[in-house]
């Protein structure tokens, strides 16, 4: 039977922008690791397939409201990796601003020290304060789009540059590697020239997952033709059915098996013990935000700078938004044009979400939604958001965990120790070329 | 009293090239994070100042022959950081293939992992092998040391861009931070352009120490003017006291306290219970070196393709030296052609230290040249290269180190909990332009 995929996408003490302000959070815990050590051991408790950590080369919001995210990623998990023997382990890393050597390198190590649950979640970081910590100008969409598919290839060429079986040991004969299995891969490309090979023996996925979050038509291309799995923003079953049909005909397109991509929207969890607490949890919370704070966040999601517009007026045009480049801004645009919201009731309609879709009830009307989703073509699973941490992962675990478990749509112990092998995918061959 | 600093430089299973080929080692620790860890808590043990990484962006030499060093270095002390308490972590990393805002963010990142235990070690990369890795062609040594230059001073401004106290976490307000105390860096210099804060506060050490090994002249000037330990390689004492001497007349001349940057040759040590023992292990280890397995290590190192030299010649001109650019490589021609040696007595000279001095005898022996080098104005301390890893590590901390404290020469306990505090230095102002 066909098995939901849940990821604790991990933010600071919560998604939410307001969760630093709650009674009972630790601001100061968004820099300690211990923290996430913690909440990796909750995500593995639930038996979740993976933590997931997003990324960004600047701050994401207006630093005087809003909390970090947290430290450097894949430095992280290499600290949560060690006390965690199960989780998957996702980190966010730009190929704009690294170069494939570094990146293939860094990943097989997080694959080697975890055991083989490291995950590559590839962004091309759209942002221009991004842009200004690197040199100054944001190259345009499609040039970083080009630029990532090069990269991801030369990465993939440097995790396939060491066969299994490489490593001999031979200690009497002194043979350490078998030279006829270590390959050089002389990528020679526009962007690329990379003689490899890695030195770093193949790590025990082969190859770390691949994971994407384009929804623009350069994304979901890039998507469909690389990712093993898919992160979206769907804040209604509607788009998220279109979406999810529409991606996997795209992987069908490239050759690929549909059942071995996941589509996972994000899903912003309020749990309460009642439909009562939930909602006042989340009133709670949307009480606390300070709408001037989250202008700035949001017009980095927009691309567009609103820091002088009025709170009580509707958007003004968006040119980015037109020519269909930035998706996610394109479908909080299209909510706020169709409802006619003003740039005060869209910030306190995106708050704690940022786009995506949010459930709040009793675990078990969760469960429903969830099910929902997943069997009615919207979502193989979800990458879940919970708006406090650790509280927000805590109630999802022990209480939609075990319903989504007695409904027999999640596992209910782990069948293996890889991430590829959570999410059904088989361990890579090396491709020759 | 002036006390010794005593880094463990790690690499694989030891940094002799035959080490992997003795009874009892396993050469697949050398991709295990348990076997660095347990490395890790084994100079904490030995109230070690630190461990220390070495890094290269290509094989250090012929695969065929050689294992590999180790996984990515960051990725490593992160996990090896939250199984220690007091131990710094030391990792290299080049300024030629990465960009600032990204070397600042992860120091900073293990530096608030570690509790303020990270340093960096600050390299250029030399080697062609690294180039080929990176677009194909090797900067010129100026060129490089240039980047360098400016590179760590983006770091520097990144990682003061935070003030102590920036960030206030006032939940009643809503204000996360201080904007007054975080703020942009504005660098425009003439390689990089970058606008800043780091999206990470001010970390517990405020720097992470820097660390360098350069020995040309660019190298040292560098080093005098930025680095908190410089490394290098020493084989005896009066070429060791001589740049000793000049060392710390340049860091005077760059308007700093002599006092406040250690020098830190390497040093291999061969640790027997008696004298004999001790001989007997390094002619074992010797013995199972194949001299043609190192003709490629010697080669990277000299920058000379030797694969057709035979060995029963002296070295061929090698020109590269000449220019004075490659000084590791000039301290080991030089000695080469002072004793008239081929290429294979050179290989077996260099086998298991590469150019660093080597010590053999009992403890008391040891202990006995580390005095005279820290007395006689030769070393600060010493970058402890074991032939063997683990066993050579724990010959070193068990023997070596109870006979220095013995002589008060090194610490019996940490006084903090900081890599800083360990050598003494204090925790950084923030810098104001």
């Amino acid at each position: 039977m066909r098995k939901l995929h849940l990821n604790a996408f991990l933010m600071g003490v919560g998604h939410h922008e307001a969760a630093w302000r709650t009674s009972g959070a630790d601001p100061s815990r968004v820099t300690d690791i211990r923290h996430y050590q913690e909440l990796a051991r909750t995500a593995e408790r639930g038996k979740l397939d993976s933590v997931f950590l997003a990324d960004s080369l600047s701050f994401w919001g207006d630093i005087k409201y809003h909390t970090l995210g947290g430290l450097e990623p894949l430095t992280m998990l290499a600290a949560m990796a060690v006390v965690t023997e199960h989780i998957g382990l996702i980190a966010t890393m730009s190929t704009t601003y690294n170069e494939p050597f570094n990146v293939a390198r860094k990943f097989a190590s997080l694959d080697h020290i975890s055991g083989g649950r490291a995950g590559w979640n590839i962004v091309t970081s759209a942002s221009e304060s991004e842009a200004r910590n690197f040199g100054g100008s944001l190259p345009p969409h499609a040039v970083r789009y080009a630029r990532a598919t090069e990269f991801v290839d030369v990465v993939t060429k440097l995790w396939d540059s060491w066969e299994d079986g490489a490593v001999l040991g031979d200690q009497t004969e002194g043979i350490y590697a078998d030279k006829e299995k270590v390959r050089a891969v002389e990528h020679q490309g526009e962007r690329f020239k990379v003689s490899g090979p890695l030195n770093i023996p193949r790590s025990p996925q082969g190859r770390p997952l691949l994971v994407q979050a384009g929804s623009s038509e350069d994304g979901k291309e890039f998507a469909a033709r690389y990712a093993d799995a898919v992160f979206t923003a769907q804040p209604v079953i509607y788009s998220a059915q279109a979406f999810y049909a529409d991606f996997k005909k795209r992987v069908v397109k490239h050759g690929r098996n549909p059942d071995e991509v996941a589509i996972l929207p994000g899903l912003s969890a309020i749990v309460g013990s009642t439909e009562r607490e939930a909602a006042q949890l989340q009133e709670e919370l949307g009480a606390l935000v300070v709408p001037e704070s989250t202008v700035a966040t949001i017009s980095e999601m927009l691309g567009v700078d609103l820091t002088e517009h009025p709170l009580d007026q509707p958007l003004p045009d968006i040119p980015g938004v037109v020519e269909g480049q930035r998706s996610r801004a394109g479908v909080i645009v299209d909510m706020a044009r169709r409802e006619n919201l003003s740039l005060e009731q869209l910030i306190r309609r995106l708050s704690g979400n940022r786009g995506h879709r949010v459930v709040a009830g009793t675990p078990e009307q969760i469960a429903d939604q969830i099910e929902e989703w997943f069997v009615k073509g919207a979502a193989d699973g979800f990458n879940v958001m919970p708006p406090t941490l650790p509280g927000g992962l805590d109630d999802f675990v022990d209480h939609v965990v075990p319903e989504l478990q007695r409904r027999g749509l999640f596992r209910t112990e782990y069948e293996g120790r890889t991430l590829r092998g959570h999410y059904g995918l088989a361990r890579p061959v090396v491709a020759h070329a």
